[in-house]
């Protein structure tokens, strides 16, 4: 028997090479396995993290979600110890393990609902990205967050040129090539707003994503709002499906994934099953 | 003739020793008078800055407030290099030599009205602390200008200690004292609020704060709302006069300058005269 926890997890990734396991790099789940297989020494193998959004080097996170799999070994040496045990107590200790002030914090640990998967139950993504440009203040400390840019930009030429390219298309000229891997998505939000304090923030929202595929958006979405591309040049590079360089694809620093969607309980295991389906027959 | 300048800066104070220059150390001052000695290179000594609020190591800042003077030779020399020139031209150049993504930002350089001095003519300073205690989440985004406390607090409580501290008193017993500096202060408000994202937020604003005065005050709160003091002791322990280990002096980096006030163009001259004169009178 294994019993299934679900992680919700923030990070700076200023300081990560991405959220995968990499050898002789730090990234969030190498820091995350390695508290695990401290917390779980003396009983079996260590848990391995599966996760819903793999971001690149450098993005950050304030809702990344992950699942992991506790044989009773385990679960009965989280009971032991006294603190009252159970998934809060593995929350408690991968917090303590990595410090306060970390740049990485387990928000919760939670048994997961049967059925769920944090990758394959997963039904939207919700990224943001910031921008502060040229008609707007910039703040020193949210500059890990904050992409500055040296010119003015018409937000509203953005906002409409983002708005045009929601809806179920083909994303080959807004993704980076990865063998065997679909790139039709559904866009289902894409927002582009001037915030209180002058900077500007993407909400970008979609099923899923292909690589690279938010900061490409962002990137064509501030050409337009320069005024190198016209809000009509994104659709029609869209459908060409061959990537350009009319644009430039974003820095990491001013992504971050804000949300991951899940359906209710009863709908998980029917889901994970769906998208399985999907991604095996690409 | 010399033609006094207003800057306006924000920096994250977490890689400064402060703002006052000292040798061999990181300061604010120290890098942007590095910087304006670099533009007026040919033109005589480099202007000095004068500050409104000589923050601590750590302290951050988002309305910090300064001024310089400039001679005639210095205005010709910025109105010749032929980018419009004048005080958004030295803006400019100040960020150009900070470089994108400094953790210092001169967010505006304007001609100060006659009369003013950043330091004299100020009538209040607010800043902000942030605590994220262990009733909230914690961002790592936000973790340069926020505590994490591990302890629950309730913010009710120190609402209600800070707001019965303020009024025109002797602050001796939540100040570190300076040789001839006097300690009587008019605390015009502080309070804490939790904001929506379950971070407690203080507000604290007064004519002039002594030293390390903010960082008591926000001590003396988290202690009431710890359970360590009870609501009535914080007067107490003020009218005592005398410092006290009742409380801890909070760390530097949830401390953010938010703001300094300067009366109307007419008052600002008069403001800087009863300023210094009080100051001489102690």
């Amino acid at each position: 028997m294994t019993c299934r926890l679900r992680l919700d997890i923030a990070y700076d990734g200023s300081g990560f090479s991405g959220w995968s396991r990499q050898p002789a790099l730090r990234t969030v789940q190498g820091v995350l396995e390695a508290a695990l297989a401290t917390i779980f020494a003396r009983s079996g193998p260590p848990p391995v993290l599966t996760v819903a959004g793999r971001t690149d080097a450098g993005v950050h996170a304030l809702g990344q979600v992950a699942h992991l799999d506790l044989t009773d070994e385990q679960l009965d040496s989280l009971a032991r110890r006294g603190d009252g045990g159970g998934a809060p107590a593995l929350a408690r200790r991968l917090n303590g393990i990595a410090g306060l002030d970390s740049d990485v914090w387990v928000s919760s640990v939670t048994l997961a609902p049967s059925g769920f998967d944090a990758r394959f139950s997963a039904i939207w993504r919700r990224y943001e990205y910031r921008v502060a440009d040229a008609n707007g203040p910039r703040n020193p400390l949210e500059r890990a967050r904050t992409l500055w840019y040296p010119a003015p930009l018409d937000d509203q030429a953005m906002d409409v040129a983002a708005s045009g390219l929601v809806g179920l298309h083909d994303w080959a000229a807004y993704c980076k090539p990865r063998e065997g891997a679909t790139t039709i998505r559904t866009l289902q939000d894409f927002r582009w707003t001037r915030a209180d304090d002058g900077v500007l923030v993407a909400s970008v929202k979609a099923d899923a994503f292909c690589h690279s595929m938010v900061r490409a958006l962002v990137g064509a979405t501030v050409a337009v709002g320069e005024g190198k591309l016209a809000v009509a040049d994104l659709v029609v590079l869209r459908d060409q499906l061959q990537r350009t360089s009319a644009y430039k694809v974003m820095p990491a620093k001013g992504l971050v994934l804000l949300q991951v969607g899940y359906p209710d309980d009863a709908g998980l295991a029917e889901r994970a099953l769906q998208t399985r389906a999907r991604r095996d027959a690409v």
